[in-house]
């Protein structure tokens, strides 16, 4: 399976770690056997050698120079044209979100390559958030797959999930907290600390945006909520129409008083689908010790799922780190992968 | 897809309801398509039709004559003459576990449907809990599959989640609140109730076991505790070898303790692998508030899978019922259907 990749950022280098040096840590990733042909970054140069490139190397390469500038295989095609052009079976899109270009350029990477019929993994949220039912309809023409386990909740399972688990049951709401950067952030002013001195701290663990008001604003939430209107509840969703209530010293002097009444303020990310109509919402509620979503600590988050025959499913996920979103990359390659083979047995097996 | 189904209780009876006079209710199940051919009970007569039946008369007959003796499609043919010479596509096993017969004769019944080549999807914890290995290798050399989504937690996704969203990960360890029974019984208690006096709601409930003991000594979720072990860590597990804790007078009494001290005393069901051990245990403990475990309220049951890549993972399932249990079948026999037609689908592109 040969991988062109988009972003060389600290998600990518996690999963070339994983599949290199680290390899011998996880047993059952190593029949995946990925070779990258080409990484596209932003601002650290091209690589692309049609023949495969070297985990390893890469990441000791660009760790050295900081970049790609210089390496063997550097090109001067960009990112696009690599897209266009280069030789590889799976595009693996890691570049960064944005909301302000409603999800561009990663759409268009997406979008260009299914068009030339190639299997899509991301875990990039904007693809799915902003033309979902364009690109699910572009694979399903070119019989190709796009697959993006890691936009929500890393790689705990949520779209496996539904394709899986839920293949007799309609969704019929969703609600959970999303954002573990608000989650932590929310604890922390908890523990005393002023809103400024909280995101500082998230900040310093490295679990912020750049732009912070992506965070604070409820951005992250409602992307997140988009993806999963537009996936699990079949609905087009836009992140700009999902309300949100914005994080500030009104919001964190709430969490202080929910406290001292023995609850806790939480980011709820909710959509509740009412006839033809859909309310998609990004708020702040304090819960009880009773409520499931009081013991979501730390950066940890949970989702809810109900549908229309078994009571509701929940998904929580604990502290994840970046081994959880490269994970989940990875498992949707697997997916990819098996689902190959599988087909590959049962032609061979019929043709005896 | 021709069904023969082992019982004719409150599951199975809920699964005819579904397919039947409920389906406008559940639209995504309409695409299943399943004819029963045949219904073996243990003590209210057999029926066998190879043409096929239909679920909403055998309903109603069932329930006008309390059995299907004197029914049109009436055979005197045993449950494993049935098994072994009927024509059908699927066992389904929803016959009641047995523990102190080792979960015969549902076991003898997979095996033989197993043997003959028949897909088997089962609610019974005893094929798993009792004979896991066999039966695997057994549905591997004949390339069918055997499904048991619904043994534990219903249709939640335990086994599908671990098949599918875990397909590159290691599971290391599992702990949970298994048994929805005693996790009953301990929040009445919690409310005032004696130990004696939860029971008897329980039972008024309908969700006790005929033999109490098989909840109040932790049985029920020692053989989930086995199913679990045997499909997801790979291990060979006995119910008889899991440490139980019985719930009796002095586990109440630590109960009522608990809430004094703003705690919830919990059953807990872990397995820890440690080297070539394996240490599975059912426990008592009291949680925090701040503890997932807390939450888990009424008949609700959660499942804590540690991986080697990823933060561990949460499953929870709220107050469930008979929709649940039979839901987790029928998306067992979807996904029969579902890689019997993409295969299928594959075979013919291949062709043109």
């Amino acid at each position: 399976m040969r991988l062109l990749l988009i972003g060389f950022g600290n998600v990518a280098r996690t999963l070339a770690e994983m599949l290199s040096v680290e390899k011998n840590n996880f047993p059952r990733l190593n029949r995946l056997q990925a070779i990258p042909v080409g990484i596209a970054t932003a601002a650290h140069g091209n690589v692309y050698n049609k023949n495969g490139l070297d985990w390893a190397e890469l990441l000791q390469y660009f760790g050295a120079h900081s970049g790609f500038q210089g390496h063997s295989s550097f090109t001067k095609n960009t990112t696009l044209q690599l897209i266009e052009y280069a030789d590889y079976d799976v595009l693996v899109e890691l570049s960064a979100l944005s909301v302000s270009e409603q999800g561009e350029p990663a759409v268009r990477h997406v979008r260009t390559a299914l068009q030339r019929g190639k299997q899509v993994v991301t875990a990039n949220k904007g693809p799915a958030a902003f033309a979902f039912r364009a690109l699910r309809e572009l694979a399903g023409a070119k019989g190709v797959r796009f697959l993006f386990e890691s936009a929500v909740m890393d790689g705990a399972p949520v779209f496996n999930l539904a394709r899986t688990a839920l293949r007799g049951a309609t969704i019929t709401g969703i609600r959970g907290i999303l954002n573990s950067t608000v989650n932590y952030i929310l604890q922390e002013i908890e523990q005393g600390e002023s809103l400024d001195t909280a995101l500082e701290k998230a900040k310093q663990r490295g679990i912020t945006e750049t732009d912070p008001s992506y965070d604070l604003h409820g951005w992250d939430a409602a992307v997140k909520l988009c993806v999963l209107g537009n996936a699990l509840l079949d609905k087009e969703l836009h992140p700009g129409n999902i309300r949100r209530e914005i994080l500030d010293e009104t919001v964190a002097a709430q969490a202080r008083q929910a406290l001292l009444r023995g609850m806790r303020l939480k980011q709820i990310a909710e959509i509740i689908p009412d006839g033809a109509l859909i309310t998609g919402k990004v708020f702040f509620s304090a819960v009880r010790p009773v409520d499931r979503f009081y013991s979501v600590s730390g950066s940890g988050s949970i989702l809810q799922i109900g549908t229309d025959v078994m009571a509701p499913i929940i998904i929580q996920q604990s502290d994840p780190n970046l081994y959880d979103t490269a994970y989940g990359v990875l498992n949707d390659l697997l997916e990819l992968r098996e689902n190959r083979i599988s087909r590959h047995l049962f032609y061979s097996e019929k043709l005896k």
